[in-house]
């Protein structure tokens, strides 16, 4: 399966300038990048990056600088639109965030078996975003603004797709903001987590909630 | 399975007081109550309230004011330790939370599913909490203080027990402060969400995340 992989090179992870300077910030996502397409080719999906400027990866890349719906709109219409026009049968396509430092090859099984028994399978992220989705119906569409998990429901519906929740805490957790970065270092592995322990932080549970904090 | 639900009669909900009224509070804390005890029924669990007053609930109460991990290990011990004294196999015990407004029978039955196949199997809570676990071990001992899913994790280790880790976004959302609420809207439908609509709450897109504001 095709699994797109939309990544930001402009001024990425703004919510985290408050912990992370902006040269930080660029290396943090990118290594939470490296870990996302690690785990998608683990669990055999294809990685194509669909990057807003080029970026130096293993994976193929496909450049578009519009905004994030615009260009995965344009990418879910070469794939699902062309092999609907030809008249076979439609390859599902995946869509996930490269912020999504917990996912593993287990967790994408999940996503991927989802959107294999459904036309439109989405990994809800906390505040109702989509994380992560499987689409198979040509006439399906992403619209990210506000809470998209209820919106790309409701389209679904509306072009009669059948639709499915993929029930995950690692594919619901992307990484936003400062508390995000205690999930990384409790629940993750790879390289976003090593890179903040390198740069300092560490687990503290001294006020209640268990937070990441920066030595 | 016999599945244990600890609920705090005493000043519920506290980090939700910018939002609610103490009467709210107690209202929107049983409501959630009620939701997890239907789930646990319908995915064939046998619900058990171990409370810290008497609740007038369908279900078996046992009351015990001690502190949550004080009494949760004393549970464990009059179901494992019993089982093991007596030589038999040892049926495995399960501890859901409370304010799980989001959990479902289908995701419930996973973690009950993980818990035939591992001796400890928990669903951790965002922030690292123990939201939800079954347990057969009958070593098997709780300490709720902090990142208490990596100390199960270790204490799992400890005395050799098969581990395994519940990913659920259900199972992982304990809803606590206000920007939880947010979730009961987006992804629950039981007396949970139907109060906080009833209260005057609704989801809002205006400011980037979505949140649960009241009108």
């Amino acid at each position: 399966m095709e699994v797109i992989v939309p990544f930001s090179t402009d001024r990425p992870k703004s919510r985290l300038s408050d912990v992370l300077s902006p040269d930080e910030r660029r290396d943090f996502a990118r290594a939470m990048l490296d870990d996302v397409l690690d785990a998608v080719a683990a669990a055999d999906g294809e990685p194509r990056v669909l990057a807003t400027d080029p970026v130096d990866v293993d994976s193929p890349v496909t450049v578009d600088d519009r905004p994030l719906t615009d260009a995965v709109n344009a990418a879910l219409d070469a794939r699902l639109g062309a092999d609907s026009e030809r008249g076979g049968a439609v390859e599902p396509v995946a869509v996930v965030m490269a912020d999504l430092a917990l996912a593993t090859p287990a967790a994408l099984d999940r996503l991927f078996e989802a959107g294999r028994d459904a036309d439109v399978a989405v990994a809800p992220g906390r505040g109702g975003g989509t994380n992560a989705f499987v689409a198979s119906h040509p006439e399906f569409q992403v619209d990210y603004h506000g809470a998209s998990y209820l919106d790309h429901r409701e389209i679904a519906s509306e072009i009669d797709a059948a639709f499915r929740t993929v029930d995950s805490h690692r594919l619901g957790t992307d990484v936003d903001e400062p508390a995000d970065l205690a999930e990384v270092l409790i629940h993750a592995e790879g390289r976003a987590a090593a890179w903040l322990r390198e740069a300092g932080f560490a687990l503290d549970a001294e006020e209640g909630r268990v937070a990441a904090v920066r030595e």
